[in-house]
């Protein structure tokens, strides 16, 4: 059952490794099949290295594993209220990756300070707040799921496809598997860099609206013209 | 004599380079077989590239060594008081990592910013002081081991599997060898992140305590429900 | 036609990601060949690891593609501009490279502070303004282009190879590709190395001019002595 | 003629990019024979990946090549000075490694932050002055190893096996070649670390003086216990 699926998100899951992104098994990725309505995703706590794509779990909609023999991620019931919110999303992606989380921990979105930001997010990569202590205590991975989509009430899934939660680290999501795996990269290298240039300059603006305008829309949109497509 | 014993605290050592936790021979791993009261720990001044398992030093509780053609590492009496002191604990790591040792020089405990650092260790990895000029010329690295035991009479050793030593650098521990380098490892990325963290937001307060509960318990005790067990 | 070309410039951009500038597509290097007044570009968002020699874009300095099946980098249109005023220089480089571009970003030049920097570049690497709203929706990079070469009225271009456009990337020159490449190397480094030394002294002054003569001049014109020409 | 000896400082000029410390042709590394009284160098200017131990320079206490078809690393007559001044050393190495670098270019010495520091150099790394616009113009590079001699008649050149050049870069040197290479090593990861720990607390102080001591003096000395010696 969705043997192709399992091999894309396994492949997907070793790509963070290779893009220094994960330490052990600090990160997980998943792909939903919006026909079956079931999506794959990777076991709890296994390494990267032991890992294949027979160890993929499928799950369905309510949340149940409706195939594999061992527990999904602990954080799938995040990416679960992800797939229901974000109908366009195919893939999600969460990591613990330096940069990005070293943001996450300081309670600040990360500022659009260039255009390679601008090349793949609108503006901004918000930062949702951290959970209460009852909608921790009570079921934290699905309230971290809700707890994003509440602050994408003021953004664009689409144009803004990496969000950061406070305290924990980022998500990111694409149109499958392998865009949201290349967001994560992406939100790692801006994290990076912004953390770089307000320490070149504590002064240091966003970048003018219009310029970001102009990189977004090179790339994204039907008036597109980078790459072959 | 303990020769799986010595194997295993060979691969534990060989994992310290291979996680880019030292620099030419700043580094040791050790285990103990609580049957025998002996320890098993790497050879002084040693290069990772020339150790062989069969190099490994066996020691035993009073710090004679019983087997083995090598002098133990330097700081084998801070395993040895390390061992005597927390009896629940199978192995210890010390190394000179760049960013624990850098929290280290700066006599600083690392505040948890996040869920990786409280996915590993429950509240501040604390940073014991420099000892005493008398203390360092009688008998430095055993008053080292005295040191962070009584830093330790206010932390759960098995909770708080890491100290920095002020001036000096990082020890690890757990229940063996393995896991020891595991949390060496984790000390490394969080030491780095709570720094990036403070860089991006000097007003940063550690995580909320009911976060931290979260995660130190969705991995450790009879509750978890994180990995495969 | 220009087969060798292509392969150098094949080559060329190969050398960015082994160099460690560019994040997966994030780069493009360009030759001319002054004879025929043709230049071999990468074509746009082509990934580093399915290159090939066969691929390279042949542009004429209308712009025009004259030969190959894919469409050049959507910042051709600079690499052209700045072959047409810099009447010297033979390729073109540009990143998005992790220091230089966070340099961009802060929109400030990176001063002299050391002889890694004046052994390649004659003083401070110039950071050129934004773009204005119109600029950049009329005709985006080609006014890129000539923004560069405005900003070169106060330069000399041979001895300051180097550019960092604000809120965008650093473009960098040479008397081919391979040169071109070269800089952009050296401009990531010198980046990199002016961060720190502001971290570590806020007060920091530029070097004295006569030791960057010294140091630009050991290398440099006819009475370089550095290396075996 | 001292074909053994062009074979080490070729192997210790292999290990500069192996750990690390230099970009493309940016530092040397020679060794003595007190007996000749010659040196082998690495030819000015050569790519480490091309270089063979045939390529190696052999130049006598005047500063002639004596023997090898290329000409010496630039800096020749700096290695020249250290030689005939420090008259127990047997290798220098020269490089532009990057947190070395940084700290030369802001004009600062390297406090002992630590342990890791204390174990292999006695004290502050000392920064000296930039040369003068007549010192730099008469005979730069004799000069700069002058400089350097000068600085170290407050220091003792055994203990303290590295200086910074403000606004150029480090030497070290050791023994041979080989304990050059490994103090060049050190020097970077206590300069990087040092940047670290002044970030983490802007009023750190250095190391006590007898932590200091201890640990220089159990690696240093005839009361060295450290290694199987």
């Amino acid at each position: 059952m969705l043997e192709e699926l399992k091999k894309r998100v396994y492949e997907a899951n070793i790509l963070l490794p290779k893009h220094g992104l994960v330490t052990f098994t600090w990160g997980n990725v998943s792909e939903i099949d919006r026909n079956s309505n079931l999506f794959v995703i990777k076991p709890s706590g296994v390494e990267y290295e032991k890992l294949t794509p027979e160890m993929m779990v499928v799950v369905d909609m309510d949340g149940n594993v409706v195939e594999g023999d061992l527990k999904p991620s602990s954080d799938m019931p995040t990416h679960l209220e992800l797939y229901k919110a974000f109908e366009k999303i195919g893939g999600v992606v969460h990591t613990h990756s330096t940069y990005a989380t070293s943001w996450a921990q300081s309670g600040r979105g990360i500022p659009c300070y260039g255009t390679t930001h601008a090349d793949y997010i609108y503006g901004p990569v918000p930062c949702a707040p951290c959970l209460s202590k009852k909608e921790i205590e009570e079921d934290y991975e699905k309230n971290t799921g809700l707890l994003i989509v509440k602050e994408f009430k003021n953004y664009d899934y689409e144009a803004v496809p990496a969000v950061l939660c406070k305290n924990h680290g980022p998500f990111t999501w694409g149109k499958d598997a392998l865009e949201a795996v290349h967001n994560a990269v992406v939100l790692e290298e801006v994290a990076k860099m912004a953390l770089f240039t307000e320490q070149i300059n504590k002064n240091v603006l966003p970048a003018p609206q219009f310029l970001q305008d102009k990189h977004y829309h090179r790339k994204h949109g039907e008036n597109a013209y980078y790459g072959q497509d």
